[in-house]
């Protein structure tokens, strides 16, 4: 019976690390560090060594035991396997203090993505620049993605307009979005969304530091 | 012998997993939804019920059999685990545009957090207000910690100050950094960071759209 391979064989929260792994990867590939242990490459993601064996079994095996792996090969094939061999180009929709922000994360660039349209729907931004990228009218996203080839959309605008602003981004052919708009999108299935949650980050911050400040966690606690 | 507890006996990605029981739990009591059984509890969380009874060791157990979990008492016991059931004052040092838009997060209050002082160096933007609080002199930081108790301190200024705001911060008492400077920051051991890499979740979302456009995880992907 031949392979029938589905997105089920690998957890989110194996997706969630691989994409560690890469800038883990990518951060030891700049500074020159041509090769890792499994057991240094575990310490740095917090995991086990054999949870490292499990994940790397999705890049293929390709380690030597007593020498560990070659940062660029494993590198190469971890961006492979995410997608990003390929450059990725990224509409931003929402030009205020965040999508601002986010337009002129420099990372963006070394990474893979390319930032190609930022849309807003205030006359009064539409028109200025945000790091060299003129900000056009929303009601011009449409033919622009008739026009461009859009991987992915970046949603900053308010919760109100963000459903709209999905439907066109996924009727446009993109089918990828990232959603800071607090609000649950609803998307065609080949449509996925990654929804920023900046408060979750926050809490489990708290948490950390009471668990420090306590000593642990206790059954009373 | 005494039980004892350690900051060990919890692991990093079963912290994280609780900060999102945290909000969707809170939602459902927004919501006035009373009671949730433990398989839609898993199914919303994206876990399997054996990890969901583990984390909920963590609580303690509480739920029925056939009943399901009281979704006010669930929440009244997480927000306790975690911490925030005292409220977190918090501190922000960079009024850029990404600090201005955590500044105006309104989801704050509604989960506990109180901004209580933003900070600046720029003396253009020293002065002006941001969601109804003025922007301070990041020189005045040191001693507003010294006449405040503040519990989170926010960095969002660029890189090269990064460091010695969060020698500052820690010096002052602050045991948690909420950190979006692109830099490692290198504090006491009693104090906590989260680092917010914002790509991690980009890069997850590319994988999981091509995973999609695959129609899954195959050898030679």
């Amino acid at each position: 019976m031949p392979k029938q391979p589905s997105s089920e064989l690998i957890p989110k929260r194996v997706v969630d690390r691989i994409a560690v792994y890469y800038r883990y990867l990518q951060n030891m590939v700049d500074q020159g560090i041509d090769r890792i242990s499994s057991k240094e490459l575990s310490n740095m993601i917090g995991i086990t060594a054999s949870q490292l064996r499990q994940d790397l079994h999705f890049f293929g095996s390709f380690g030597q035991q007593g020498f560990g792996y070659r940062t660029e090969e494993l590198l190469y094939r971890i961006k492979k396997l995410i997608g990003l061999d390929l450059r990725q180009s990224m509409v931003l929709i929402g030009a205020g203090n965040l999508g601002s922000a986010i337009a002129s994360y420099e990372s963006f660039v070394n990474k893979g993505f390319d930032l190609i349209g930022i849309f807003d729907s205030n006359p009064e931004v539409i028109g200025t620049a945000i790091n060299g990228l003129l900000v056009q009218d929303v009601r011009e996203l449409e033919s622009f993605l008739q026009r461009n080839t859009v991987n992915i959309g970046i949603i900053t605008a308010p919760a109100s307009p963000a459903q709209g602003i999905a439907d066109i981004l996924s009727a446009g052919g993109v089918n990828a979005i990232w959603n800071y708009a607090p609000v649950k999108l609803i998307v065609p299935k080949h449509v996925t969304v990654e929804h920023i949650h900046l408060t979750d980050s926050l809490v489990s911050l708290v948490f950390q530091a009471n668990i420090k400040k306590r000593g642990g966690i206790s059954e009373n606690s």
